[in-house]
């Protein structure tokens, strides 16, 4: 008899993201050219303790040896709530009766720029940066699923800024690809019995019900909403428009990209006429480009702004200079956009 | 004392489009060379009766004039409830108090392929298209509203079928550009709001307020829910994902139209090494033209049918031939990807 379907769910998603490793792990070092035999990887998971990461460490401490890869685990304490730290070291012990090694606990301090959201996941991906460093780590697990991604997609649409917010968490991410996220296909409900017949205590985070979080708020009152008028598939829904608007957006970074060049004149700026022959999808997000380059923050660019500086292009009726966050000015002249910091 | 800011905002956005209205007219004139006086266009509204197509009758009857545009007035008596005539004569008798001429109203008979909202668009769009030939009209205005197009999105987006989904309503579309949205920008209160100023009676479609019709649940549950998760600004967001997707959308279907001429052979069949060099994006759009032009139902090809065609091309393993809606197959044959109806 073969294990619970849940649980030979989470072990297939996290095989086929150790093959994955275990492949660049080879074709960078047949592109290094070293003859020597490769050394064992190690793979760390992010465990936070709740169902979808403890599923991920057993699933990990499962398929690991199997394929000649160490596998530890990294628990990251926010220091947000009396006892987190007790929490963590619950957390590690866990983990050590997985079979992982190494284990450690990492406390941070959580600042407040951008919300508490964003300043816990700042501090907290910070900390797994360091811990992959000081480990030699060859990746890193997470376990968002699915039921997150539709989530994050959601919190894009709020944004209205595009489709590069829609597309969600990449399943591969960070730099050289470190951090992995092998559930991004799995249901948070598959995680969490996967938990159950495999007797491992989960530890659900009050942050998650707490309606002082908008992400909370979306999870136990938006989405159920949202299933209730327009059925049960929304979730597969928002995770596939994920996908499809990554490889969109991707594809339209591409295309402006190459563009950018085509529009610039000897000087190096922007031509108004060539940019007006673009499609106003590649032309805004040269726009964009540019204004990011002069010094505008990306997070404080609005679509609105873009619209604004499109105007001096498909709009031209002798406008003014455009003022841009980060003292960006956008201005006109002789037919070339100009676009630096004032 | 000038009108409500409510009444302002309507007209200012009908007087918009019936500028779009005569510049259009004027530029078709202009390239077809007829040195003949322009005849006095004439703009009709569809109206329902609701506040929203109330409101842009009003707006309609007010500008028009000012511009030399006659405007008249349709309304679509659907049968689908008791009544339904008397009330559609109601609404004429509205539309010509109003000092709209032509005023008719349309019997339609609905059908039901698609589902009953679809299949009451497709009846009233051909009778409205029919009513447009047969008085000659230069355009028909519709009273589509943000709101409107933030629950389109929603809807798109529940179908998980990609960003052309995402991209709602076109403030212009149909043959020839005939109809135009002017109020998609405009919210529903401000329609309503409008209406109440000018003490236009405004009749509430029960439909609207059906939870038995998804639209109707997204309105009343769906989105107030997602509004009170993230916040007030969802429904602008939405809509201005619908303008920003739209736009993407377009420029890849132009990259996939030009793309779609390079990948193929000089027997016109598609080269597997050359649709694996592009884009994803790219490549699924090409390989969804293909699969169309073969035969296959647009409506009934979803995003896990092009994905497993791609597959063809990025995980090519000796796969055999892959069956597609409308008896469409797709295999690979001797580095071509042939694609047609079994």
């Amino acid at each position: 008899m073969g294990p619970h379907p849940a649980v030979a769910a989470i072990r297939l998603a996290v095989r086929r993201v150790l093959h994955d490793i275990l492949n660049d792990q080879t074709s960078r070092a047949s592109a290094g050219r070293t003859a020597e035999r490769l050394p064992s990887p190690l793979v760390l998971v992010a465990c936070s303790g709740g169902a979808d990461s403890m599923a991920l460490a057993s699933a990990l401490a499962f398929e690991a040896p199997k394929l000649g890869v160490r596998a530890g685990g990294v628990t990251v304490d926010h220091g947000l709530q009396a006892g987190s730290d007790l929490r963590a070291e619950e957390v590690v012990l866990r983990l050590r009766e997985l079979g992982l090694d190494p284990v450690e606990s990492v406390a941070v301090t959580v600042g407040r720029e951008g919300g508490p959201e964003a300043a816990a996941r700042d501090a907290r991906y910070a900390a797994l940066d360091a811990a992959a460093e000081r480990h030699g780590a060859a990746a890193i697990l997470l376990g968002h699923t699915r039921d997150d991604q539709a989530e994050t997609v959601l919190l894009g649409l709020a944004r209205g800024s595009g489709i590069r917010s829609l597309s969600g968490m990449a399943a591969v991410s960070g730099a050289g690809g470190r951090y992995r996220r092998p559930f991004l296909h799995l249901d948070r409900q598959t995680a969490r019995k996967a938990c159950m017949v495999q007797s491992l205590p989960v530890w659900d985070d009050p942050h998650n019900t707490d309606p002082a979080y908008t992400r909370s708020r979306l999870r136990h009152e938006g989405l159920p909403a949202l299933e209730k008028a327009l059925g049960k598939g929304v979730v597969e829904a928002l995770a596939r428009t994920a996908q499809l608007s990554r490889d969109d957006a991707d594809a339209l970074d591409t295309w402006a990209r190459q563009a950018e060049a085509s529009v610039r004149d000897a000087a190096g700026l922007l031509e108004c006429a060539k940019l007006y022959a673009l499609p106003p999808a590649v032309r805004r997000r040269i726009l964009r480009r540019a204004a990011i380059e002069a010094g505008a923050p990306a997070g404080a660019l609005f679509a609105r702004h873009i619209e604004e500086v499109d105007r001096l292009i498909t709009g031209w009726r002798g406008q003014g200079a455009i003022n841009l966050p980060g003292r960006v000015v956008a201005q006109r002249q002789g037919g070339r956009l100009v676009i630096r910091q004032g």
